[in-house]
């Protein structure tokens, strides 16, 4: 039976526009694949996000391996700035070029072609499940949450799942990653009275609360690192209060800051502290202090055990490269999926990701699928 | 001979939209009465802005006694919010209406009044002389300097000088100045690498050394004041960066300051401790910092004496409230007119200036008239 090729998949998948939240035929295509390989398919949409489930094999099989990723793409941004079109797929050099080219329709392409070659070729003795999202690069609220929520209610289950989103930062097969910390993003209004910059006591300048609080929280160390994990970052992103005028002092400013934390702390812990140093500034300055928080993700872990021996085993056979078991970076979709089962994420290089001229090596492409059909191999074994 | 009626100048200059630089009629009506009670006038035009030299009696007379003063006003504002026409000098129950009916239209024409009526009355053995400049609300770099510049080219002196600014806080006569503190502004460039939030190690925050630099500015105490001053004051008046991404650490951020200082400080020194200041949180924390700064007057100071004698027992005499020397507030033209000669301000109560319905008591212009007519007539005594 003829192989799946994953670069013309690849190819295929970024001449469908699916920016978030459009479906952009992308989904459609690949349930008509994934139905012509056997799977049982059913489009979980929610909101205005496509999502797709596809299921080979016995419902519930204790032996369900999973596939998680997402069609849907960043804007193209600056279309003028592109050497190619971003939706054409162009390979020049044995490079791919297109928006979603890296993150992530090679990855979606490697493990759909993987997986529909195992189940033509060598039926497994298990289940193979594939959630496929359109709203990764969104708000993330109706996607793979939705897919997952649609599974609790259908009795649908993955006993391990493989997300495969870019997870190697200059070289195939260097790093996988086990867990991600999590993210917190945090709101304040510092609430003064306005007043002439010459007779500062009749005023009450919120200024001076920010900049002191915001010096605090920069200079805190929130742990050296854990087991698994980097030390939990903090970041101001901006400070504002859009006042023109050198001789009034204004009554309100604004700053935000971002904390991406390992398991040394949880999104709770991180707001009860973050309150108590606002409470503590206001005592101190006499300013009134608003504060949104927002956590967009707790942080998580897959400690090292058969799922990622599973994974490292088979990077290592197919590129020579043991990876590396990291949690840094960003959020992604592993997020919601370490709730239902053990997760870990490995795919290819993701340096040129949300950038203009998105390109993928083509050898990479198929090296991945490579990987991803060793795993699965490995797994049913 | 029939006395200058002060409130009826008064409402004829508000009468003048002279919002800065626009001459608006205003000193070609002072020039028109002045020249007919025997004052030598001269236009004193520099760039777009409008002056006007008058004085009575011999050039250079070692008993000269100086006027100054300004009939440019600030822009109206949100004109609907006024309940009077702005410039429509109305009258109601005692009170006038109108932009400039505080600062400082009835000031100039109070001591034009009484400069004129004591000439024409019982001509001084002496000069007088008065400065109004169109540029006191503007930048002033062609108002009262422009002024001064001209009497050193053509040998005119003050031997003293009464600035008509409005200096009461609340109640008639009871503040008067005899200096200013300097201000200094300083425009700051926090200069760092743009990156990812997730990622701070690869990016330059520079909003770190921003809330550090403008949490110690805003905490040092300057000094706690001197023999004719209060303490100087530290503003930060904003802070601004303009980053609308909360996973973006941003490239650069902007601060801005407002120094008001006292004879315990120069333009100079200030200029030097920020200077340092900047180098050490750039030694701390790598940030490149870009400093502006612009001094726009250098603290100065009459030491209680003879001209404060005289003024101080002249609002003694007229009002029975003993002014306070003060040395508060913003600054005024007085910092130029200190270089020439021994000045002080006194005026009415200033409580509305700038303000939207800006209004000044009948009462109180008539009162101010007596007030500096009784100077004059005290000092040529
Ligand atoms: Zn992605
Ligand atoms: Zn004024």
């Amino acid at each position: 039976m003829p192989k799946t090729d994953a670069a013309n998949l690849t190819a295929e998948l970024i001449k469908c526009p699916s920016v978030t939240p459009a479906e952009g035929g992308a989904l459609l295509h690949l349930e008509k694949l994934l139905v012509g390989a056997g799977f049982e398919c059913t489009r979980v949409d929610r909101g205005e996000v496509s999502n797709l489930f596809a299921r080979w094999g016995e419902k519930g099989h204790p032996h369900t391996f999973g596939f998680n990723g997402h069609t849907d793409v960043v804007p193209v941004g600056d279309e003028a700035a592109w050497s190619k079109p971003p939706f054409g797929a162009v390979i020049e050099d044995g490079i791919m070029f297109g928006r979603g080219s890296t993150d992530m329709k090679s990855g979606v392409a490697a493990f759909v072609a993987a997986a529909m070659d195992l189940v033509k070729d060598t039926p497994p003795q298990g289940a193979i499940v594939i959630t496929i999202t359109g709203d990764e690069e969104g708000d993330a609220v109706d996607g793979t949450t939705a897919l997952l929520d649609y599974m609790d209610a259908n009795q649908e289950k993955m006993s391990v799942c493989l997300v495969g989103e870019p997870t190697c930062p200059n070289e195939m097969g260097e790093m996988m990653k086990i867990g991600r910390r999590g993210s917190l993003t945090a709101w304040f209004t510092f609430k003064g009275v306005q007043g002439h910059a010459a007779y500062p006591h009749r005023a009450k300048n919120p200024l001076p609360a920010m900049a002191q609080l915001m010096h605090q929280f920069s200079s805190y160390e929130l742990d050296q690192g854990t087991e698994h994990f980097d030390a939990s970052t903090l970041a101001v992103v901006t400070m504002d209060t859009g006042n023109p005028a050198t001789n009034v002092i204004p009554s309100e400013c604004k700053s935000t800051m971002n904390i991406r934390f390992n398991d040394a702390h949880s999104g709770a812990s991180l707001t009860d502290w973050i309150n108590e140093q606002v409470a503590e500034t206001t005592r101190q300055t006499g300013i009134e202090i608003d504060v949104t928080i927002k956590i967009s993700g707790e942080s998580f872990i897959t400690p090292p055990g058969p799922l990622s021996d599973l994974v490292a085993s088979a990077v290592q056979a197919e590129t020579g490269v043991t990876p590396v078991l990291s949690t840094s970076g960003g959020t992604s979709d592993a997020r919601f999926v370490q709730h239902h089962c053990p997760v870990v994420e490995f795919g290819l290089v993701g340096q040129s990701m949300h950038q203009v001229d998105e390109h993928v090596s083509v050898a990479q492409i198929h090296q991945l699928k490579e990987i991803y059909s060793r795993i699965l191999k490995d797994y049913f074994a």
